[in-house]
């Protein structure tokens, strides 16, 4: 399942991390590795990271640009990290006759590893702190300017710092809410293979209904290699694995890249998450659902595709489930008020700060009442345009990177700077194939949403429909040839003349309406996001005051590391055990999907070690973005992948609770004996374990 | 649309109706005929209804079964209602060779009418009122046992007012959450034929995008007729129409049968509805909702079927988006609060009032917590269980029939007493088609989203499932035999030997499943409904105590006058009209579904008066159940039908706001205009006008 792979594109701008109490609890925290709290760690576990034991985890660690993380467990470029990260891929290489999601992947060499179309995989090199001149740039602006001045001055700095060399990718990155502007220089592989993936029925076993619950038998994890110049990149820094089964209570350390927290959103942002936004996208989610499954069952010729939609979507529901559950637990919410007192009663307390900072909380919430104005179209028009088409994707970048191209740099929309033009040139080569029906059904629901959220008769739904129907648009643009990348190269390249010339009924719409989006974008900026974000970095700048620094950086989709240990927990006042085995896993299939196992599996019960534990869960602080992070033990040896987190874990969105949340992760022990007696890789364990 | 038929067939037990301040404010209120202000209404609008009027109205009002309301309107048993009251009845009397909601029905005469199958109108003619045996029979009662002996208390109430007369019907129904009960005794018609109905273009000309929106223009109009003995019904008692236009500001009188309101719900109660029942309810809505439309556009040979049941469930996502709007609207709740705080001072003040009363609010909330864990269970395996599947419904019914027969008449679920079995004969013995398609389709989902609300682990989900998948049990369950009314007799003629020995696969399924369901409801009418009730009960009589009972109930389908003005509303700074012209109509046709006009009416167009009244609003205090109202004037003469209300009105089911909530009318004027021109009915015409 697409449990924890990051759930959006779109990163918002970022929250400080920590309650005003200004003290994290054992376990909380995700922490940049310039900043790991080692004596805590020491304090609470009795180990020691030292700069040695950072550095390679650091060296290891993985970030695949699909969302997910993964580690490095060869000297010759092997990454371990999660089959549900690598099923796009395998969807992308298997034709009429072969289905390699359902199937797996199993390679026999080198020679068998292919490309996967469109990822790319990152590892950490340097971090540098960027945010004097980011200050500066945005000096005395407000409102749309300010994100402007901002955006620029990211770019500026990325440039800066990566230069003209395609090796490397260099991200501006917002910590803290603007507290703090750091830039993250990676190396790049843009040449990443598949190596072996289980099937799906091993992969997922259990599906929806067990996504995000615990007890688990899921043998989520896969393999890819990274290429340099078509070679297995050379990867000193890698993991060993450790195949011995986690004990209970023995310390672990996720290393990975959580994609987005919002535990420093105000009291007034949250209740605008809990009565807006999340119902809104949990509505829409449920509808799309729907589609989707009957779509599945009803059409052969696209119940694959429509499968990888209804998983990526099923994730995102149960995701906001969680999440809506926090929000309406008053508790919660009353604790989160609580700390935002504290911390308001200590800036009033500073007449300096009080000065500075003492309206920030009510400007944001000045800026709530706006937003349930400019939400809606915001969302329908500008961000979540197209309603995951690819084609609308596609064909909106073009048009935009047309038109921004022929200003001035500093006056473009900020992801268009010539900064970022390489990374969207890279995007529009990408080659995963597009399913004509599914992305009808996307863009026709897009289209009837808007409809409904906005209104017939909103002047913004006269301009996007016409005197056309959602269902007769959709059947169109779904016509658009923009899924062949010669198209989409032909048309970057040709620039805004060939775009202007295009007849393409997809880059036709998107010229026609785009005007409305950037109108819905530039209001909410000028509106909500710009006052929100000027008034946020003001409260970071207070909460450093009161609190130093000693605090992490709500997830940004950058490296990060969690301690914790491995511990199950209560629920209903029934204990649920931190491990499960392969025993577990032959009592629980049913013989029906999503409970039936693979062939092999049963063929291979009497071979494998019925005691090996197969899946356990740890009290690590994680989200989505961990899919497929490294799980350390104390000696920095990979104990297994996290894969997913308890039903609990969602509502760390907004703040982590130790009773409860915990990281998911499959053991190190279960892929190796299951690669060993199930898939029988013998080349491949023995590049995992050494000779 | 289906947009006013009450929603659900489970009408819960009522509210009291009034805020503590103890005064409607003004147009407020769903009255019942035997207490209606006629005092506040001539204060508020000069009209004197005297009992001459309320007589004339009462003896014309007519609830239809399926969830509607109409109006006699003839000496000769016609009555007027919605479109969408007898959509269903057109689909039924659609073959192969016809689509009688898309393209109408037009008869020719007496012989062309044709009887919609287990449709039956019920005309009111006397209310009992039977509070004090009630009260007799559950005293020192609780729990369970209080559920049961009221139920008991309410059936032999019936069968003592209506005997055996099967022209009659008689309901008992709950007021004031208990504060009173009344045996409503009707006179019953059980052969309904479909006279005139309007193809879906003009009927529902805006589809869901426009349906609880204003401006609109739709003929949301269609006339029945009542037979009794194979003749039309002779009706001495029918309303006259009006045929001039309705005027802003003229008084408007709606008669006809609201459904079901919660505004006398406490505070507790409103929040359970807020966080857990309506998330709930809406997010499985739109999931059904995505399956429906897909299922519509792929599959040409259920296109109708799908397209009924998705107005179905789109009507209801709707009105629950407007219900939850009202319910996170922070003002909103906090005047429900403030009013509820009002009543319990004055509670508190009076010392004997206090040990009677005082408790009741904190035991509702007690029972809240209850809720939490006992609704999921409850709503999937029995208020909600098969999803809306037709057959699963009769399967339950014939299944719980058989046992409960075989028990005494006190120790039986009280549905099935010995006075409640001639109605469940007569349901299962409605010949309204099944779609197995459709069948399938709400089954899967049913079992999917029980499947995901109690999660996989739980025993229930075990039980139900076994080790089959929701997929394949929905595909066998769908086989069932029992869309066929012959089945249907022979098992409940058969009684319990006949069930035992079936081999129809959803009697099976039904029989192994239902003692979870039993259970579920046996644990939330002990710690939910039951506790809830006799609290509620407690505080309708405090209510009474210090408000008198100068007020109204909560709806409860049965026959209530609401008054109140033609009038409109400003919507987000600006005006909304109180009425539409047929003008408007032809200015908003766009030629696309929703939006495209009858043939018929684009050939008409310049025979029709452009200036005649469409739609209009008026302060009428509706909710659901009120489709197919007549909307009387002063004269007691009929201004149009009630079809719908604007958005605001969906909060109504928790409190009404004058200065926005709107009923919806189609005119008189625009139904005889149309009936004449464009639809050339001069028989029709000649009986509605007269010679």
């Amino acid at each position: 399942m697409t449990v924890l792979r990051t759930a959006s594109a779109h990163i918002s701008v970022l929250a400080l991390a920590l309650a005003a109490t200004g003290s994290a609890r054992a376990d909380e925290g995700m922490w940049t590795f310039d900043k790991v709290p080692v004596e805590a760690i020491r304090q609470a576990y009795g180990v020691v990271l030292d700069q040695v034991w950072l550095d390679a985890a650091q060296a290891a660690a993985v970030r695949l640009t699909n969302g997910c993380s993964g580690g490095i467990v060869s000297p010759e470029g092997l990454v371990a990290t999660n089959a549900h990260c690598v099923a796009d891929c395998a969807q992308a290489l298997s034709d009429d006759g072969s289905d390699h999601v359902k199937d797996g992947v199993l390679t026999d060499g080198r020679e068998d590893e292919r490309k996967c179309a469109g990822l790319r995989a990152e590892v950490l090199l340097t971090i540098t702190d960027v945010t004097d001149q980011v200050r500066a740039a945005v000096e005395g602006k407000g409102g749309r300017d300010f994100v402007q001045a901002r955006e620029g001055a990211l770019a500026l700095a990325e440039l800066a710092a990566c230069g003209q060399d395609q090796s490397l990718r260099c991200q501006a990155i917002s910590f803290f809410r603007g507290g703090q502007y750091k830039v993250y220089k990676y190396r790049r592989y843009d040449d990443v293979r598949l190596v072996f993936a289980p099937e799906r029925a091993s992969a997922a076993f259990g599906g929806d209904p067990d996504n995000y619950n615990f007890p688990r038998y899921a043998l989520d994890a896969a393999f890819v290699r990274l290429y340099a110049d078509g070679q297995p990149a050379a990867t000193p820094g890698f993991l060993h694995l450790r195949t011995s089964a986690p004990v209970e209570g023995e310390p672990t350390f996720v290393v990975g890249n959580p994609g987005a927290t919002d535990r420093q959103l105000t009291v007034s942002q949250l209740e605008t998450q809990r009565d807006l936004v999340l119902p809104m996208q949990q509505l829409q989610r449920s509808e799309l659902r729907g589609r989707l499954i009957q779509l599945r069952q009803q059409d052969d010729d696209h119940a694959r595709a429509a499968a990888q939609g209804l998983a990526w979507v099923e994730n995102g529901y149960k995701a906001g489930l969680g999440k809506q559950a926090a929000l309406n637990d008053q508790a919660f919410l009353a604790a989160k008020r609580a700390a935002e007192d504290a911390l308001r009663a200590k800036v009033a307390a500073d007449p300096k700060l009080a000065a500075e900072t003492g309206a920030a909380w009510d400007q944001i919430a000045e800026a709530q009442a706006q937003a349930a104005e400019l939400y809606p179209a915001w969302r329908m028009l500008e961000s979540g345009a197209g309603g995951g088409s690819d084609l609308f994707y596609y064909a909106r970048l073009l048009v935009r990177a047309a038109q921004e191209r022929t200003k001035p740099n500093a006056s473009r929309l900020p992801e268009y700077a010539d900064s970022r033009l390489p990374m969207i040139e890279r995007r529009l080569a990408d080659l995963p194939p597009v399913d004509p029906v599914l992305e009808r059904v996307y863009l026709e629901h897009w289209l009837l949403k808007t409809r409904e959220v906005l209104t017939v008769d909103a002047p913004q739904v006269r301009a996007l429909l016409g005197h056309e129907s959602p269902e007769a648009i959709a059947e169109r643009l779904a016509e658009s040839r923009l899924g062949d990348p010669a198209v989409r190269e032909a048309l970057w390249t040709g620039g805004l003349e060939a775009i202007e010339a295009s007849d393409d009924p997809l880059i036709q719409f998107v010229r026609r309406v785009d005007p409305l989006a950037r109108a819905a974008r530039a209001a909410y900026e000028a509106e909500v996001s710009g006052p929100v974000d000027k008034a946020a970095e003001k409260i970071a700048r207070a909460r450093f005051a009161v609190l130093g620094d000693a605090v992490y950086p709500d997830a940004t989709f950058s490296l990060r590391l969690s301690f914790g240990q491995v511990a199950g927990w209560r629920e209903q006042g029934r204990a649920v055990a931190a491990v499960t085995t392969f025993a577990g896993f032959y009592d629980r299939i049913t013989g029906a999907e999503p409970f039936a196992a693979a062939p092999r599996w049963l063929d291979a019960k009497d071979d494998l070690k019925s005691g090996t534990v197969f899946d356990f869960v740890s009290t690590n602080d994680i989200i989505g973005g961990n899919s497929g992070s490294p799980v350390l033990d104390a000696k920095g040896r990979m104990l297994g992948l996290a894969f997913d987190g308890n039903i609990h874990s969602l509502g760390g969105a907004y703040g982590y609770d130790g009773t409860k949340n915990r990281t998911v992760s499959v053991s190190s022990a279960a892929i190796v004996e299951a690669l060993t007696k199930v898939y029988d890789r013998t080349a491949l364990v023995r590049e995992l374990t050494g000779p």
